[in-house]
């Protein structure tokens, strides 16, 4: 079993740390991980500039790689040949905040684990519900625990190809965490503002500022089961094609049958 | 009709002012793109860094905003009040190069269109299917064309709110294209290599190499029409939940039922 373990907030993270910790007793590890934090990064292949890998250790004295790219140029360097092994598994995280509802498109921990499912190998993205940045590795260890609980249940079971989960975990004592739910995607609520500001030589710039997300708590989904502390676990696939939407365009005046040749000459 | 124009090469392409001249027949337009190509650059939000917009003008003339940020960082920038107006419908592209499959998630000029549509806003991503970037304002004038026929129905008939549309249209002479197709996303097929290089030091670095990427052009899908001749038009949506997996956990030994408490606890 081999697991490639990445992140998001690059390879300082404790986040990192834990999952690795937790990852190495499951199988043969390898971590590569971007060398600055890249949140919010989206789904990222770097095609204009070259990427650069640099061999480091964690605090554990785990060898490790870091690298210029996004978390998913990190996985598609791994998968592509920069280690000599096939991966398994590719587990991403541990995020210190949710990525939930909408978060999935822009998340570099959720994005880096759709880089392993586009190529064929089972993706998992762990996060955890804190509501800031600034953790320290102890509060990462129930998350990685049960982290190393779903993917030994996933090695067991398999998932179809092109599946990759979601995973979030509350920030609680183990003992207080409710159990598992198998959830969809809720409905987030962004809550941004624009920060409009002048710079010493009164030049304006912006930030994208406001308040943090928050999300439609309804039953059944990831943000449901995160507020009622029950680790949420979506599967998740990368068809997004609206498939109701289809028929919506049976009114449009674009003619759309297979015999419609030359339709755009009609007025 | 306020229309918000923007994409993902840069506000110095041809295919946006092609694509802003075509919208300019349909509404009041602003322009807001990004100060260089952001292709591949997947869904950002810029948090960590404050954006810059400089006015600037097309080849044409008309007054355009470029920024610093990502192609949906210029998008949640307008929406969020650089600009006064409230808008109707945001417009990304024209990329030259086709956005099919897999692709979506990768793509500035779509998730340009996806922060529209988180935001409430309908969008619309337009690409052309070029083999290559390079080309010229008059290659995307029967794109541009088509692009404004295709919103002229939209305003009218409108879509479920949630829905963009991923538009691709064949790199052909007017007449040579056979028609619309409503489709459903297809099966991406990449063919990127890891290409090892040493740098004049003797360190390596690493390119993303490789084939462009290929599609299998099964009948219905968005690669199945463009290869044909068609203009592809597919409905995606933002719920990534892979509904039909959720019973895939059934045997799983993580206790999943609501009074499963204390579950984690259990070997």
């Amino acid at each position: 079993m081999n697991i490639l373990v990445t992140n998001d907030d690059g390879i300082t993270s404790p986040g990192l740390l834990a999952l690795a910790q937790a990852m190495r007793t499951l199988g043969e590890i390898k971590i590569l991980a971007p060398d600055h934090n890249w949140s919010g990064s989206g789904h990222v292949k770097t095609l204009d500039r070259p990427l650069r890998v640099k061999e480091t250790y964690l605090e554990d004295g785990s060898l490790a790689y870091a690298s210029d790219g996004a978390p998913s140029d990190c996985v598609a360097l791994a998968i592509l040949g920069f280690f000599d092994e096939k991966f398994d598994l590719v587990v991403s995280g541990i995020n210190p905040m949710p990525n939930l509802g909408h978060d999935v498109t822009y998340s570099g921990t959720v994005t880096a684990a759709m880089e392993a499912v586009i190529s064929g190998i089972p993706g998992i993205a762990v996060s955890l519900g804190s509501v800031e940045n600034n953790l320290a590795v102890d509060d990462y260890q129930p998350a990685s625990r049960l982290a190393a609980e779903i993917v030994t249940e996933l090695i067991q079971h398999k998932l179809a190809s092109g599946i990759l989960l979601n995973v979030n975990i509350p920030l609680l004592p183990e003992d207080q965490i409710k159990g598992f739910r198998i959830t969809r995607q809720g409905l987030r609520v962004y809550r941004n503002r624009l920060d409009r500001r002048l710079d010493p030589r009164g030049k304006p710039y912006y930030w994208i500022g406001g308040d943090v997300p928050t999300g439609i708590p309804e039953d059944g989904t990831d943000i449901g089961a995160l507020a009622d502390g029950y680790v949420s676990i979506t599967p998740l696939q990368l068809d997004l094609t609206d498939y109701p939407a289809i028929q919506a365009f049976a009114g449009w005046s674009l003619q759309l049958n297979q015999n419609d040749n030359k339709s755009l000459t009609k007025p």
